[in-house]
């Protein structure tokens, strides 16, 4: 079973609300096995445990002071070794823990998975995989906002990463789609042109099906792609709009009938999936970013997910597609 | 009241859709002031309308024969000028009518307005608006897939006429915004950073409030701005990306509380509201665009939003705006 770090000053409400998932993971079924590495400061996290009834011996404390504010400068963790992301991305390149997570400045904790894990060899820039319930299955959408201008060779290397992640989250035979504004063969702007034309290229030689490009509706219907390449820009995008399109439509329904309950359900179950945290590829360690108004529960299904992408092995393995990439003609 | 041109081979199921489409108008309140100019073949549609039992001399017909098949080349327009689409928006340019609406190949619709209209002084690229449904109210999305590629004088310009047209519906104060994916003040990728401060510094001397850029869910929610600028690539995306999370959300909320009708007649109402029709602009007319998969209801809410429009004259209110830039040192 793998090890999760858990960036205990991470989250808008944080250190209160990462202790409370804590006490949710606690209280959990199986919950014997779910071994973490708590990273704050060691007196108040021990504190914050004691309160849910929690053994301070439970899970072991690495010590660590500061937080990134979320209109901090990300690259303060240049000089800031200390601060709580930085000390669990850390945890992971040291051995210490297998995976780690953090609900604080996602800005940062990119930024500290990059600099204190490295990017893989073969991923020129990091991406942000989020997991998104569809119509015929889950879609992973990547990039949703790490890096905000890409490249063709940039959306080919998102691809076979997201590819590997989904593969980690047991899809087992994932279609690769472009996003764009039609289905035909080359259809969009010039970048999803020539991006079309390089993906229809190159990935059948990984053995990865391509269904070209794919329009919007297909990132909550899933049945032609279950990973869906764009831009980060795009990606940010398009993953708040649906944000929006979702609550404002199970608020309308709420209302229409006089009953809010399932509404809600739906709302706090697609919150408590694999949706809470994106998945930072072409990184060198399992990192999980959540957001930063994150609740115990969506904080506690970051937690769950990191542990189960960690026990797939997914960094060797995206590691040699790429090894595999570099080593064609 | 405003006389509509209606391309009557515009559709996936023209002529008949269209016909259905007339027969609502024709049996709805206040059918009477519903003015109308018919393009098509004469013969075929007189006999859809002695069909559904609407008189063949209700409304005028001129006559076109052909319509640009979907997957066709919209620059067939160019020689073949008794295409409905070119008859329809040749009677706006003639001033046989005041408005025209086609639900045929969008590409070919957006050409045959550009050519036959003409661009507007100052618009250097035709944008596509599209009104969503959003918890305070309507928003306009502009552009949603007129012209992919913008630069941020393309997109101030997409604001003044997104502006205009916010007017023409009656959105009294509508507040301007730069689709991103942050709000702090350029906040973005390098077009969104530049096009922020330019529409910071320039709105605002044309007595238009500028709420800085704004996220992906403010389309659904409508509170920081109602006129919502973007590209046409991130507007395409972004709007069928809310159509199949607003299908996702009401699919499951169906099932969970057991009951389609409130969900399916969600779906039914915003379809057949103002969204029906992107309203073409920056041509010299009012130009309304329908989804080819639009059915009757779509369509006669498409011709009355055309109608509703040109009341407000939007065009000479636009050039007029242009003109004021234009004329700026």
């Amino acid at each position: 079973m793998s090890r999760v770090a858990v960036d205990m000053l991470g989250g808008d409400g944080a250190p209160e609300v990462v202790a409370d998932a804590l006490a949710l993971l606690n209280a959990s079924e199986g919950s014997e096995s779910i071994d973490l590495l708590l990273v704050g400061p060691v007196n108040v996290v021990g504190e914050l445990l004691i309160d849910r009834g929690i053994a301070v011996d439970r899970w072991p404390t690495v010590d660590a002071q500061g937080a990134v504010l979320m209109d901090g400068d990300p690259l303060a963790l240049r000089s800031q070794t200390s601060l709580s992301a930085a000390v669990a991305a850390c945890a992971v390149r040291d051995g210490l823990a297998d995976a780690w997570v953090s609900a604080g400045h996602t800005g940062a904790s990119v930024a500290a998975g990059v600099l204190h894990l490295g990017r893989m060899t073969g991923m020129s820039r990091p991406a942000l995989a989020v997991v998104l319930p569809a119509t015929h299955g889950p879609v992973v959408l990547v990039d949703a906002g790490a890096s905000l201008e890409a490249t063709s060779q940039v959306l080919l290397e998102f691809a076979l990463a997201g590819w590997c992640y989904a593969r980690a989250l047991d899809i087992e035979f994932p279609h690769v789609g472009l996003l764009s504004i039609g289905s035909e063969p080359g259809k969009g702007d010039a970048l999803r042109s020539q991006t079309d034309h390089l993906l229809r290229t190159q990935l059948p030689d990984f053995g990865i099906a391509y269904s070209g490009t794919v329009e919007g509706q297909d990132v909550s219907d899933g049945r032609r792609a279950q990973v869906i390449v764009t831009d980060g820009f795009t990606g940010n995008v398009v993953l708040k709009a649906i944000e929006g399109a979702v609550s404002w439509t199970a608020m309308h329904l709420a209302q229409a009938y006089q009953d809010s309950g399932p509404a809600r359900q739906l709302v706090r179950q697609t919150l408590t999936s694999d949706f809470a945290g994106g998945m930072l590829l072409g990184v060198n360690g399992v990192s999980v970013v959540g957001h930063g108004a994150s609740r115990p529960a969506e904080i506690a299904a970051c937690i769950k997910l990191a542990a189960r992408v960690a026990d797939h092995d997914i960094v060797a393995h995206t590691q040699s597609v790429f090894t595999l990439m570099a080593a064609r003609p």
